[in-house]
Formats: structure tokens, sequence, C-alpha cells
């Protein structure tokens, strides 16, 4: 069973994942991972975790061919829905149950290997079951909030990530983890000062320099953030101000379709094809109770996408000081990104 | 020329580090590295930086065969001395010039791959040596911190990686890292609350539960901490309370060496020789100037060593949350660390 554990000193959580426990020497061995059949094309849907939600053609049947994006359930869940949230203490220590859920967005029905060869409507349908999913998730007083990520050719702990099959990770925690209630944080002490968002004055800024814009489109803004923590990392923001990804009107998601495929394909062409993450830094749940505490974030906060090309790797320095090594300037990589010719018949 | 760049969000800093700059074909390029003569070796004085300091054989001289221990500047430093430490704005981001040092120190004259090859008296001279440096570095005004730190079988950004000779880093910082700000504050204020130092208390809890114990002598205590981020993680605490490493007596040299040595050798015979990495945690220079921020820091804040074996991958889940997710409880981790045998021999 997942236990949450709280630290002592600092307070960050750590989950003891006994689900996935592995013994010494499973740790060696765990790099080398055979390729087996891909359970998520269309057609094997009863080698998944049961389905959350779809989108399919009319008249077909839940965890059955027929749908187009497909949301399950883990089959390794980090946390998990059988749990419950007591919290406890152990003398000096706090601990919680793994209460949570774990879900895969499944965004193509054929072997497609990553979002980017999808087309604009097709991902348009990806954007939809995203948003469907966060919003639902919202509802369940259990959770605080849902991590919405990517991880494209990442070592990450479960056997079925050598499987190329494009998808993307949904997990909802029980607390609102200590490092978006940091970005939250910061982000409302800004807006007391000056009374405008923060993100709002990063977009004006990145539009007046200009050095480091990858791609615009009239609802969105995709650039190399000034303090970029990797090389080549972009930022997506949407013009409009707005505080949830969940809420993000229809109507934006081709421009959004449109931007995200562009900047997956720039840096895929760019960098060969590199190993990255995404994540979808958006508000956490504000159930009723909660209204007061939150009450600024629908002006103060602003949801963006990270994109994080994973081409250096961290080590003792960046543990022990949080302080990131960047060899690339963030304006030479927009320019190298923004110059790449990307095949125009992929849109 | 190394700059700090500001997010104008959270506030972390990035170093972008244009002495390693790379073009995006380097990237893919960067684990494949050609092993090299070792250029850390004894005799070989003129391939490294210029020495700094040296536990030496009467006689001889600083750049010349004839050391035991020798501290010497990085070829590839992550930040330099040559800057000043100018911050300036950018609009609505802050920057600043990268002023620091970065140096290494080679732990033995002979090629030797691990610390936990070398003899007990032969890791007091390192002890000798590390807080030696952080000491003299202290007393430079332009340095606010400086991060002693090894990164043992980690690809780490520089070509010397490879070469396996047992050494560490240490790199001076202009500002005081969030992350060790956060734990430093945290620190300050259960001790507001409690009038007991965080660590004592911890120190405590753990030989009364006993569970998670690795290593114990009269001076130090080693055990894996009760909310472990990486499996098998172990800290080593000073019983004694003390907040500074560098100030650590030398009286102490030999049982800190003795718990070091162990915890190595049952981390490496358990494991296989993992990739790890050892981080030193202690307070932050203290220059006059400060006496009044920091005047409980003596009180509040407790030294310690963090080991970290590099056994999982952090992906998506833990850059986006900061939660950790541990396969190994530290229970367990404990148990298998202290029952390893270990050959007494190497003692």
């Amino acid at each position: 069973m997942p236990e949450l554990r709280r630290d002592p000193v600092v307070g960050y959580w750590t989950i003891i994942s006994t689900e996935r426990s592995r013994r010494p020497v499973e740790f060696s061995a765990a790099d080398i991972k055979e390729e087996r059949p891909c359970p998520f094309c269309e057609g094997k849907e009863d080698e998944t975790g049961g389905e959350v939600t779809a989108i399919r053609e009319p008249g077909t049947l839940p965890n059955s061919p027929g749908w187009l994006v497909r949301a399950i359930l883990s089959k390794l869940p980090i946390l998990s829905l059988d749990q419950g949230s007591n919290r406890t203490g152990r003398g000096i220590y706090d601990l919680m149950e793994g209460v949570g859920t774990h879900e895969l967005i499944i965004e193509s029905p054929k072997h497609k290997h990553d979002l980017d060869e999808l087309g604009v409507s097709e991902i348009e349908k990806v954007i939809q079951v995203y948003t469907h999913r966060l919003n639902a998730l919202e509802k369940d007083p259990r959770f605080k909030y849902a991590l919405l990520f990517k991880n494209h050719g990442l070592i990450s702990g479960s056997a079925s990530d050598v499987i190329r099959h494009t998808r993307s990770q949904l997990i909802a925690t029980p607390i609102t983890p200590k490092r978006v209630k940091e970005e939250l944080q910061a982000a409302q002490s800004y807006f007391e000062r000056r009374e405008r968002c923060v993100f709002c004055d990063v977009l004006r800024r990145e539009r007046e320099e200009g050095s480091r814009i990858v791609a615009e489109n009239d609802a969105f803004l995709a650039f190399c953030p000034f303090a970029s923590r990797s090389p080549f990392e972009v930022w997506i923001l949407p013009k409009k101000h707005c505080a949830d990804f969940g809420k993000l009107a229809p109507e934006y998601f081709p421009a959004f379709a449109f931007v995200l495929k562009e900047c997956l394909l720039r840096i895929k062409t760019l960098l060969n094809d590199p190993p990255f993450n995404f994540i979808f830094h958006t508000a956490p749940f504000r159930h009723k109770k909660k209204a007061v505490y939150w009450k600024t974030i629908e002006e103060d906060y602003h949801w963006y996408l990270q994109i994080s090309p994973r081409l250096t790797h961290d080590a003792g320095f960046e543990w022990g000081t949080g302080i990131h090594i960047n060899p690339t300037p963030p304006e030479d990589a927009a320019h190298l990104l923004k110059e790449t010719e990307i095949p125009k018949e992929s849109f």
C-alpha cells in the first residue's frame, strides 16, 4: 500500500511505493527491459487498466475498440483509490495513506510513437480529454491537486516505460505538492505588490524583447524562459489570463494543438528526438470550503505548459543547491528552435 | 562568462554556463566519452588546475609530487573567480555575474577509484582538507555558501567525468541557494516553536526506534531517513549538536572517517557499486555584518552528510510536484545495509 511520509525538517512528502518495491539486485537490471507487444493499441483493451473515459465512435462500448483518445487506470498506480486519507503521527514524524489516482491518457488508437505525429485535429481531441479528466477529478473532495504530464524517452520506473505508444499521465494527490504551493504563493505575493499577474508581465516582456520567442499565434506564446533550467526548455502560455488549464474554452483547442505540435516538432527535429517531459502548471483544485484561502487565485495565477528536453544530467550540485546549470543561453536556444525547418506537410 | 539568472516567479537561480556551452549536436554525443590517461594521479600535477592547498610531505613544493590530499581549481569552473558580483535588472528579470569558485579535492595520490578504498587514517586527511577549504572560503566576503559534494559514477557535464580517480568538489556561491535557505528556515521555525534542534530530535527518535539505523559509533549515527527520497539514502549526523561541518574538531575526524567508510562500503557491497552522490548540508557563511540575521543558527541548525544512491530516475511527476517516489521502505533499506557483510580487513 503506498504511504506518504513527511520529512520532519523541510516538510517535503515522499511516496513509499511498495507496489513497485524492488530488491537490491533488481535496481541494476532496471535499465535493461524487454520490448513486449504494445498493450495500448486499439484491440488490446483487455490488457490495460479499466477505461475511465474515451472519445468513441457512436455505438461502441467502453473497453472495446472504436476509440480515438482513451483514459485508463494505471496498472501500477503510484497512488491508489483503494486507500483512505488518514493522517497519523509517529513520534515527530507524519504520515498519510496514499489515496489518489493514477490514469494514463492514450493519445491515439494507432501505434504512434509521439504526440507530434498526430494531426492538429487529433491533438484537439487529446486536449479535450486532458481538460475533461482534470475537471472530473476536481469534483472528488479527496484530491487537492492533479498533475498532468508526459515522459517521453525517459526511464521512470515501470516496465511499460519501454513501450513507445504516445500517452500522458494524470496523477491526483491528496495534498497540494510543496513545489506547486511555492509557485502559487510566489505569484500571489507578486500580485499583492503590483496588482498584476506575474505571468502576464512575463508575456508582455517576452513579446517586447522577442529574442526568446519560439512560436506564436493569436492565443498562445511559446518561448524559452529567461532562467531556463534545462537547455531548450520551452513554456507555452495562453495570452488571455486564465488560472486553470481545465477551464480552457474549446474555441482555443485548435490554437493550442497547433502551437504544441509545432514546439514538439521543432524540438524533435533540432535535437534529434531527445528525451523530454512536459508538465502542465495549473491551479490546484478549489473545493468550496477552501474558497477564502484561494480567493485571489483566479487573478494571480496563470496556467502554462513547461516542455523540458532532458539533455543534461543533474548531480550533486543541482541536488544540493537547487541551482541548475544550463549550458545553452535561452536566447540561443530560441533562435535555433525558431530557425529549424520543420516539414510543412506535417500540418 | 557564467551568468546567474533569477526566475521572476518562484525566484530560483540558474547558472547560464557558457564555459560549457554546447551546440545541439553535442548533447547526444555527451554520453559517449573517451577514457583518457588520468590527470589526477601523482606526477601529473601540471595537467590539472592550480593547487589551492595540499597535505604534503615536508620539503615538497606546490604543484609537484609528494602530496597526500590535494585541492585544485577546476579547469571547467561552474562559477569563476574572475567575475564581479554585480546584480542588474533587465525589465522584470534579475541577473548577476557568476562570481564563485570551483575546486576539486583529489583524495589520493594513487589511482584509487573510490573513497572507501582508502584507509581510515587516509580518510581523516581528506576530512582535514574538506574542513580546511570550507573555513578558508568562509573568509572571502564575496561568498555566501559553499557546497561540498561528490558525484560517483554520475554523468554531470564535463569530459573529466569518466575518469575514475576519487575526488570531491567544492563550489562557493555568491548567494545562499534557495534549497539551503529553505532547510535553514524550517529548522529555525521548529526551534522557535519548541526550543529544540529538529535534527537533535530526529537523532533521539532514530535511536529510540532503531529500525532505520545503519551504523553507529560514539560520535556519529548513520540511518536511512524516515522520508527517504531515494532508495537506500543514508544520513550521517554528529551526535553532538554542531551547525558547521567546517568547525568539526579534529578529535572527531577518526570517528567520522570510520562511519563514512563503513556506509560507503555497505552501499557498494549491497548494491553492486551503484552511482551515488553525497552532499554536505552545513550552515552558510556568516560574515560579521550578517550576525544579527543568523543569530540563532548555532542553536537551530545541525550539519549532516546525505548519501544518495541514484538507483531510480526522476521524471515528470517528481519534477512537477517535488514528491519523490521511493520503492524501498527505509526500514527495509537499513536492515539490508546493516546485515551486509563487509570485509573486516578493509579497516
